[in-house]
């Protein structure tokens, strides 16, 4: 991109931040915000991730989801290893501005890297007696294979 | 609480961790889980907050959502202080068990502390032009008058 202006503002008060119309977005230590992902047809969450400064100034930008893995340190493209990629269709900030939600059209039907639609394909049964649990997959079914889609990259 | 025994497993492989019954939850640095809540009627987005260990257990046995508040560090029921409750109707955890989806009966219909339904009450505009960016205020009306409500608790 050529022209790479900054869409955040600094911070102020709390009054400015939570009832403002200034983007002053609140990274963490590790400069990042959460992100969700939800299904703008479903509206089931597909996935949680994060982004720095760079991947939401990118994501506002192309209106495509970017993102920066903790573990890999590095900034991604969704999709650009999978060809699943997110057209988000609207960005939401939350109150205090340390949260993002996107609403987005997911390319291929599948966020999850385990080739399911959504990364929350187990549910934790609640109010069972203390102790182990036993999660309960449900719409798991897997849309794609993920070796053949990424190899042996995991 | 009477019986506190753990309902969580150690972590296995990631092939357990993916692909297994075990609830083994991957809690940060700092001992926490994002969780994600959605009003299970709208399945809209209303807030994103962590859980510790702890919070997330307790989650699990009342049906209650409990968090853990990162700038006060403390442990907190949601509605404790403003009545606004929300009863977990569902609990889903994703691949890597890092995040935790719940869908929520949202008492007083508003979960966030402004007094909106959602604390995802400004969208981002998308695709414009680089530069400081003006966020659009959606569906934020006020439920309730936070002042009221919380007093000078901020």
């Amino acid at each position: 991109m050529s022209d790479e202006r900054s869409p955040f503002t600094p911070r102020g008060s709390t009054d400015e931040v939570e009832e403002g119309p200034a983007l002053a977005p609140k990274f963490d230590a590790d400069g990042l915000v959460v992100c969700v992902a939800t299904d703008t047809r479903s509206g089931d969450v597909l996935m949680v991730a994060h982004m720095n400064a760079e991947a939401l100034r990118r994501t506002i930008a192309t209106g495509q989801a970017w993102y920066f893995s903790r573990s890999r340190r590095t900034l991604w493209r969704k999709g650009e290893s999978s060809g699943h990629a997110q057209r988000v269709v609207e960005m939401r900030i939350d109150c205090d501005q340390d949260a993002v939600w996107i609403k987005v059209e997911q390319a291929g039907g599948a966020a999850c890297h385990t080739g399911r639609r959504s990364c929350f394909y187990r549910a934790v049964p609640l109010g069972a007696p203390a102790g182990a649990v036993t999660l309960e997959f449900r719409d798991a079914e897997k849309l794609f294979d993920p070796q053949a889609v990424y190899g042996n990259k995991s």
